[in-house]
């Protein structure tokens, strides 16, 4: 999926900042990608962007709608359709993250055909994936995976991204979920793909590259979460990591969504490296990140030295203290 | 979906007998149901049903064409079109095991709408499935695992559930794949089902049961295969078996498509487990099913003497000896 800034970020007439996140996500990581938002009468959030209409937008060369809210329950409310209608004879392709279909509303999918305008729904791949091959391609990858769902996977893999960039080396971002993909144009959605074609898809999204380019895959779900597994698991043998880093946060008790306890970090180190020696027998995890959002100061510095020492692995808060310890850690053990 | 018999099996060109193994199936399980097969040019596979043309099958009472042959990925090769819009035209309804939506291409959809025909899609569920729980229901479950694709779960699976009925226990099959569901008349297409819920349609085909009732579940791909591991972590989430068959194909090299290595026994056992106790921590391998067609009779023994001796497991090959060691095994294990 492929997808052209720069965006006009559509907030509707959501009630807070936080059904707003997905925009905000985007501004907060690609502000380069960001022209403007769009606001509806009664909007309680705001991305700082200067508010425009579509036809503003095209003219300082938008390209594409992002639909960067969502209002309880996720469905689209009919209120929206004429600004997303708006935005089609404006020029603009739509992309959304809504359940539905864009091109099977009535009044959207005739519209935007009329108009020769594209409709990305980011839960629904359109691409046609070959099933995967196990072949070990050319080029460094790093994976985030976690110890849960929504631990901060997408958000370490993007610090880590951006920090290794500073520090000189050649490194992309690879998305696999909807945000993520937003953020980076381009990606996949890997919890939507065909089951068949999970660890296929992992491999068109990272492709051959120079032997010392970084690709830092965003991990989805975790090996020990009975819901998604199989999505973490096909993601995981597809991205074929040399390095990994582990995502955790230790105050929740059990498996978002589910009942099923939280595994210990050491549990997920021997799982992905178990698991991922198929198609990497060089796989080796190179840090551990930690979200400490929940502990003080002094009580996250304590936990992460802690950690740190009974892994022997650089234990970070990547919101908090940054990742720097576990780029050195990469750069030491993946020398150019 | 209600799938009219006989059916003439469709073959195509493929290259040898294993991508015809959906005909091999039905023609092995349903004998009532198949009136004969068509060949293309060139074709390797044979199941030793007449040849016919559409128009003699449906002269002698045929009611459905059945795609019984998959070339990798479940694409439709262009040049069997022409064939299917022969059996459409001739009366018969469509069966397909391809990722492909009939009535969406371009030429067979438009031919069966004008002659009034039905294209069946085994691969496409019509139900919504929810996301995987992790909660355990009650009943008593099998699954069959393999070291490989095509390796004989599907087979091993039909065999005990029809010893097991033999014996006097109360067991239905459970099918996973498209010529389960061809040979079970229920069940889901796990590899086709989106991502997301590949545990949660695994949770949906084998539902709470009475407390002595086994569901034996036809098992999916392999841990240890790259292309589909993903799909059988998700299916040995979602079906948290009680206890679980290993089948395996002694001659092998490598993977089924792919050039990864096959693993040991041992491995796929310990990795079985080691995964299973997420849903299920009672988890037990009961058996070894080994493919000794390559083999004589005394060479089959003694590498199933051998294998059970090493593992201290029942080891047998179900269409050569059949499956009773297994069977006891299961008696005593989990007593009525």
């Amino acid at each position: 999926m492929q997808i052209d800034p720069p965006y006009l970020l559509f907030l509707g007439d959501v009630a807070d900042a936080l059904a707003a996140k997905t925009a905000q996500g985007v501004v907060d990581w690609r502000p380069e990608f960001c022209l403007g938002q769009m606001r509806l009468a009664g909007c309680r959030a705001d991305t700082g962007l200067p508010d425009m209409s579509p036809e503003e937008a095209a003219a300082k060369g938008a390209k594409s709608f992002v639909i960067g809210a969502v209002n309880a329950g996720g469905v689209l409310p009919d209120h929206w359709v004429a600004s997303i209608v708006q935005a089609i004879d404006a020029g603009l392709d739509i992309v959304s993250g809504l359940h539905l279909r864009l091109a099977e509303h009535p009044t959207i999918g005739p519209a935007a055909e009329a108009a020769g305008r594209r409709l990305h729904d980011l839960r629904r791949s359109t691409e046609n994936f070959a099933t995967g091959t196990g072949e070990k391609r050319k080029g460094r990858r790093l994976l985030t995976v976690g110890t849960d769902c929504s631990v901060g996977k997408k958000y370490t893999a993007l610090v880590l991204d951006r920090q290794m960039r500073a520090r000189g080396l050649d490194a992309d971002f690879r998305a696999t979920g909807q945000t993520g993909v937003l953020i980076a144009g381009r990606g996949v959605a890997i919890d939507a793909v065909i089951a068949d074609f999970i660890s296929g898809a992992a491999e068109w999204l990272s492709p051959a590259a120079a032997p010392r380019h970084w690709d830092v895959i965003e991990g989805q779900g975790s090996l020990f979460h009975p819901s998604f597994a199989g999505v973490s698991l096909g993601l995981l043998h597809g991205s074929q990591p040399d390095a990994f880093v582990v995502c955790h946060e230790p105050t929740r008790k059990t498996m978002r969504g589910v009942r099923t306890p939280i595994p210990a970090i050491a549990e997920i180190i021997e799982a992905t490296i178990a698991a991922g020696r198929l198609t990497n027998p060089a796989i080796r995890c190179v840090g551990i990140a930690i979200n400490t959002e929940a502990l003080d100061v002094a009580a996250a510095r304590t936990l992460l030295d802690e950690t740190g020492a009974v892994y022997n692995l650089p234990a970070v808060d990547p919101m908090r203290f940054g990742v720097e310890a576990i780029v050195d850690r990469i750069v030491a053990e993946f020398p150019a």
